[in-house]
């Protein structure tokens, strides 16, 4: 990420990166990581050239959190992105919220920005939709792309649809302008968005200028959607059909890539802003593979992510890794990549993995597991303890809004929220990755385990200063009734008066 | 398989075969396949180099009666490895089994000899230890292994130790003259077995002999066990090192192979006779991937296996096939290979895999699931259908035994027997591998897949001439109380008086 040079790697004359981050993808959807229908070859191809992490995870079990994590290398806890309304609650940016990513946070394409670098967005920003949140005010370049998810369909009164912008004004609303067609799943989206990726490469080479990309795309997230030469394609239904849709534009990316010569000089890393939402299955719902559970919870299946890093000539062919990484390792290694520091006047979370990509080294450090405003967990090695057990309410679990279908595991799967922080539950990841079964509070394993363990999170606990929660506030008029460009469009929407309310966040 | 000539391949002076078939690992066990800590580097070559088959299947979710249907090409229910003493119970051979495999059932290896084929099994035999169901009565020319499973210690008082067999004769006893600690999991069998297949391989390329290799190993099945240099080895626990040691024997034997410059000669097949046993995770037991339940279950976890072809210059490298297939193929595909024709007086259940092996053909062919003397479901195309669905009993249950640990699908694993006869329980494989969501009988998908489905199960249920029941007598005085070759080594013990029963299974 950077035409400066760090002492891992010799400098080029043009140094680029290419982060592709995609949403709610689980550690199981790839063939690479066992989903039967093996259905992914490119990716698979770029693991085979490149390094597959093994235990990769994200910040938070849901979106808007983990993307802000990503940009930032700090915890959610510490950026903003959580909510105080209530405890241990998982809270996002849907489109009646108030906050978004604070100015006092630095976010990688502002750093990169000062070695030269162009910073492009492709796909769903989600940290803020009102003005001063705008991708443009932080650091980006470029943006081609929504600010929320694309929920819908909306009828323009109650609640706006989702407008799609370029840089800095919308060019048009979801559902209008950029259709999903809800009966078949079919939309063009993710060819919109490969080509805009493709064409921001080419124009990058071409002036010789270093690029940060960060694609961002959605057709995996419900309601989810396929180009209709890839629909029916796949096994595994419409959720598979995108899956493929993704899988073939990323070989494409890395194709053009080579075919500009400059795959040598590009990091790419592939990975996941949350485990696959269990919820959305077996239509639209992907796999999380034996973990258990998934999206919005802190068992492995909500927050262990498919990774892979990607740089022919640097990064050995076919590794596999160990690390224990997370998503805001990626804030850290880019930095490092363009000779740069991480921020010194804040704690930062992420960790840089150049010496585990290319010298095969394993850092010491943990996994934080957070839920909103508390830490749930701790892993650190191969062992995990909870501090806290949810799944969510039996209210809502009562609705049929299941975050672990077909699994249970008694005492571990809670429909209440457990307290364990006297007595963590530990289990040990290689043995029982699918968290089935406790140590003995009585073991020695467990002593020794949970010596380390505490010692950890008492320090990280005591250290903690949390940034001021975003996600407390919601209010119907904030939402996208009239985005900058709305007038040319004719596409403005009166909005409601202001009602701010304290946003409910029930799981 | 020999050296005649099929018309899908090119006879070379010598065609030899070499199947590797080993117990208790799951579908999800090998890296390839997804297991988290990516343990199986050879195994995944071997897929890398072969073809990998993502769903293939065993004949029974136990030992024995698959054991008996890959040597047969027969379903258990027809070779008689099963039981009527109570309704769709599973039933294996324990040493006070009376019953073995009937003289009438013609094995593979005994077809290979006359086509010229020296023929060797090591390891576990399982298809009965009474005299006449010796392996050399049945086809093999060698044995090295033993009759039953290694369950231990016993005291040779109630039950004799089972004992290990060179050829026709005992060379000693389990615990007594081979060793396994069971403090530490320590034992050094699977080098032994490694050891005497490398010999075997060797003496056959000397004497320029086709053979098959039937090497079915214990070392993953309870009480699991890996040689010293192993323990510890995994982040799995012993299970893993375990595995390690099976997956450092599949290289050198793939290796050696070379080395002799026979690679291109042999056939080789990996894959397992049941899911894995999830009542011994997760200190022993393995992985069924994302799979419901396991061993002891007709659910996908009972029944799919990891399954690789390896056949350099003839098998494409890094092929993946979605042909169905079940270890009764390897019965008819051997005999092809080796210019034979199944026997004709017969019903054989297993197909010809080699169109699907060397020209990717896709063959047209259900799946049958059985638990004892009942089919409890089919599979055709990605389609599955229940008519029977039971985990276990609810009285074996609260004892503890749990087959679908931390799962539980409400309607589907089910703890009485529940009869769906009349309106199966139809499962998408595609969108669903898991077994979680049963297509609502109102559908139009419903009604296809039934129409299809109906007709086969009807056509196989009419057709089917069971054969005599091998697995209802059990008796005290049958076990391997005085095995030949017992006086030379002074381990003869005194057998108790004949008092044959019905033997009971609870599962």
């Amino acid at each position: 990420v950077g035409p400066g040079a760090s002492s891992l790697w010799k400098s080029k004359s043009t140094f680029t990166s290419f982060g592709v981050f995609f949403l709610q993808m689980g550690w199981g959807d790839l063939g690479v990581f066992g989903e039967p229908s093996k259905e992914t070859p490119n990716l698979d191809q770029m693991a085979s050239e490149g390094m597959l992490f093994l235990d990769f995870y994200t910040a938070s079990p849901l979106c808007s959190p983990s993307r802000a994590a990503l940009l930032t290398g700090r915890l959610p806890v510490r950026n903003g992105f959580y909510t105080t309304n209530a405890h241990a609650r998982n809270a996002y940016t849907p489109q009646d919220i108030v906050g978004g990513i604070p100015d006092s946070e630095l976010l990688l394409p502002e750093l990169l920005k000062k070695a030269g670098y162009v910073n492009k967005i492709i796909g769903k920003w989600h940290l803020g939709h009102r003005p001063q949140f705008h991708p443009l005010k932080h650091g980006f370049d470029e943006w081609f792309g929504s600010p929320n998810c694309h929920f819908g369909p909306f009828d323009n009164r109650a609640l706006p649809n989702i407008p799609v912008y370029r840089d800095w004004e919308m060019i048009g609303r979801y559902y209008e302008d950029f259709k999903i067609d809800h009966e078949t799943g079919e939309a063009n989206l993710t060819q919109i968005y490969l080509q805009e990726a493709l064409d921001f490469i080419s124009k990058q080479q071409a002036s010789q200028q270093p690029f940060f990309l960060y694609w961002a795309i959605d057709a995996t997230h419900a309601p989810v959607y396929a180009s209709k030469c890839f629909l029916g394609t796949s096994q595994r239904g419409l959720y598979g059909d995108a899956v493929r849709e993704i899988d073939d534009s990323v070989g494409k990316i890395l194709k053009h890539l080579r075919q500009l010569g400059i795959s040598e000089n590009t990091f790419v890393f592939f990975t996941s802003d949350n485990g696959a939402a269990l919820i959305s299955a077996p239509k639209q719902g992907g796999s999380n593979g034996r973990f258990l559970c998934g999206k919005q919870t802190t068992f492995e299946g909500g927050m262990r992510e498919p990774a892979i890093a990607w740089w022919p000539g640097h990064i050995p062919a076919g590794g596999v890794s160990h690390q224990l990484g997370s998503v805001m390792d990626l804030f850290t290694t880019s930095l490092s990549l363009a000779g740069l520091q991480p921020p010194g006047d804040r704690q930062i979370d992420g960790v840089d993995l150049l010496p585990a990509i290319l010298q095969g080294k394993l850092i010491d450090r943990p996994i934080f597991y957070y839920r909103g405003n508390e830490m749930m967990a701790v892993r650190i090695g191969l062992y995990k303890a909870h501090y806290w057990t949810w799944s969510n309410s039996w209210e809502e679990y009562s609705k049929g809004i299941d975050f672990c279908p077909g699994q249970n595991v008694s005492g571990v799967t809670t429909h209440t929220q457990e307290e364990h922080t006297t007595l963590p539950l530990v289990f040990h990841l290689g043995r029982d990755p699918g968290e089935k079964y406790p140590l003995s509070f009585a073991s020695d394993e467990y002593q020794r385990a949970m010596e380390q363990i505490s010692f950890v999170a008492q320090q990280h606990k005591a250290t903690m200063v949390p940034g001021e929660p975003q996600l407390n506030v919601c209010d119907k008029a904030v939402m996208n009734w009239s985005p900058p460009g709305c007038e040319k469009l004719g596409k403005c929407l009166t909005p409601p008066k202001s009602d701010p309310k304290k946003c409910f966040w029930p799981h």
